[in-house]
């Protein structure tokens, strides 16, 4: 696969002309938008709006006058079709901790004497602190870590919760939400599935697959800027019987009547805790006016193509030959992500940012490339290898500096 | 008190040229800084830089060369002053009842075998909701609300947490911390302030009153904005003893390393949850380095002047014969605002909005004034008194449509 391959690929891609939607630095092959999601343009203009007009003219008025107090309802009725929800089952707010403690806990209320919240062990790790966290303050579930094969046999009457994030963090291995959420109903478990590396990348089909609650991620693959609220998903049918422990004022049935007893709102809204964070809330809702007339299919169409570029290199050049792909790569089994495992996979992240190819380093010697088909190119995804390729012969890696680790998200 | 006497205390006024730093409409008095304070210049400056070059141009890169990954503790040590702190025991994140949930719930993880959390029952209303939410999910404690006279006799070695808000959102009335935190200790209970209309209005001692935990507000008199993320205190005593349920990524050791079991960080990162909303941290990151050079003292002092305007308009002009002050006003027994009852509140509250005052409305009749003075002058508050009077003697209030209600915050 040449260079021309890649510019006729990109002549057929009827997802190219969102590339102009995004405000992305000049000579920058962003691959890492799996981490944090460029800037789209119209944001800038949201933002500009919300903080001139909105909170510096229009002040408190503005919760209803630009209808911030609903902000939480209609950006998660934009995520909703990216999840395939029905309307009036997805809430934006909080981060994704606080939203999984939420629905984790929730499910943990239905669970009648059953007391193992199940989990794979590679899970990512946030996702088991906070049920680490809950199992403790409950004094009752326990949580369960058990490798991806030994699952199955995991699911038994013991457990109340299976919880699952469905794309890996590290492999982009994807796990079969329909039937892993059936085998868990089979056993008369609960399902919480984490959606950070999912939304926007793949196909999801939560309420086909009979899926209780998810969570996932606004600053991933849905571009909402930096710590962009998350969104929880909770099915119609469960709405009405949990006890959601988080529970605010923003979840109350008439929160501005002030009264001392808590009383769940209606449907969703009742997975609200604290006052929305607006700034982060109008953020994502402006960058999520992108995906009008995009199915994610084509998206995930796509991120398969961009990935046999990739494929392309680590099959025929021997530049490429310490470098060995982990997981599937995108498709019905990978989300939007190729994972290449090295044992300099740090430091050549770090090079790599030298000659404008961001990708992200994930422990212990992972270089993950982020496949974004919003924004970027097969051409892109060429020239980012090609200069991976001399980062590798030239093995530039190895200079002092490129190691030095860094927090790194 | 005539417009001269107001413009003569303005002259004196030290604080008088922050005004500056404001964007507030002309035209108008904004006297609801206690809900959402207004826009400070210097936030539209960052928010741009923000947008622009730390998420625009410089992505992911940003957690690191920006410090978004420490913002959480840097905003928190620019509020600990204004609460009497010393460093290492403030972190901003998250929402106040999300904040409340995390302190609260680490109170009772140091309560033995006690298990009631008393609060007043006219606390804020998401305060009790979370502490019932926390109750339920415990299986182990109780929440028992009492009337404040009655607090002293209910304070007894049952008691794991007392759980009070310094200043009462309704009426302003406060709490003498200093006296109420050793009445508790005394009977071995532990305490939880709630600062939200404290923090930036008042003086508060935190560290000097033997305060436990506490939780405060970023959008009232911090001005960080709409939906701004909350901070929570922590005394340094006791942050190695608890057990912080919301124990997510960013409170643990070694967040990229990404191993399963949930290791808290050292000190007050601890608190942290999920990953921080960047856009919100910055907004009030830049907004508290207004408080350079003031202190809280000369703040609370301007408070009490302000309010000297408008007691003089209660106390001498017939016009205000059917309102009555609620609360003592601003002073040692009271936070920055001026309770009104009238028995058409809400409509008058809507009717001043038509005459450029906002104020704001408070179940079941209260007309409330924030007094906010980094922004407001008395000659403001005057005029602002002058056109309440007009309202009052018109009876304009009374006219179809200002009784129709609408969500306030």
């Amino acid at each position: 696969m040449n260079r021309d391959d890649c510019l006729a690929l990109d002549a057929k891609d009827t997802l190219a002309p969102l590339r102009d939607e995004f405000d992305l630095p000049e000579k920058l092959i962003y691959l890492d938008g799996n981490s944090l999601g460029p800037l789209p343009h119209r944001v800038c203009a949201r933002i500009e709006h919300l903080v001139k007009q909105e909170w510096g003219a229009d002040l408190i008025k503005s919760w209803n006058q630009h209808d911030w107090i609903n902000l939480p309802l209609t950006v998660g009725e934009k995520i909703a079709p990216l999840v395939g929800a029905a309307p009036g089952q997805v809430l934006c707010a909080d981060s994704t901790s606080i939203n999984l403690f939420k629905v984790l806990a929730s499910a943990c209320s239905l669970s009648n004497d059953r007391t193992v919240i199940l989990s794979s062990d590679d899970n990512f790790p946030t996702d088991l602190y906070m049920a680490q966290g809950l199992a403790e303050l409950s004094g009752k579930f326990e949580l369960k870590l058990v490798r991806r094969d030994e699952l199955p046999g995991a699911l038994d009457d013991s457990v109340a919760v299976l919880l699952l994030t469905e794309v890996d963090f590290r492999s982009g291995l994807r796990f079969d939400m329909q039937s892993i959420t059936k085998a868990a109903h089979d056993v008369g478990s609960l399902v919480v599935w984490d959606l950070s590396h999912s939304t926007g990348a793949i196909p999801v089909q939560l309420d086909q697959c009979d899926v209780d609650f998810a969570v996932g991620c606004g600053y991933k693959f849905l571009n909402g800027g930096p710590g962009a609220p998350a969104y929880l998903y909770v099915a119609e049918r469960h709405q009405r019987n949990v006890n959601q422990p988080l529970s605010g004022w923003m979840g109350h049935a008439r929160p501005f009547d002030f009264v001392s007893t808590y009383e769940p709102r209606a449907g969703i809204a009742r997975f609200a805790s604290g006052t929305p964070g607006i700034l982060g809330l109008s953020s994502l809702d402006a960058a999520l006016d992108l995906w009008h007339n995009i199915d994610v299919e084509s998206v995930q169409a796509k991120s398969v193509s961009l990935a046999n570029v990739v494929k392309d290199f680590l099959g025929n050049d021997p530049a490429f030959s310490a470098m060995a792909m982990i997981g599937p790569g995108p498709g019905h089994q990978g989300g939007s992500q190729v994972s290449l495992r090295h044992k300099h996979a740090y430091a050549i992240v770090q090079a790599l940012i030298e000659v404008d190819v961001i990708g992200d380093f994930r422990e212990p010697d992972i270089v993950r490339l982020g496949l974004c088909p919003l924004y970027l190119s097969h051409l892109d995804v060429f020239d980012a290898m090609q200069r991976l390729r001399e980062v590798l012969t030239s093995e530039i890696y190895l200079e002092p500096g490129f190691s030095e680790r860094q927090f790194v998200t």
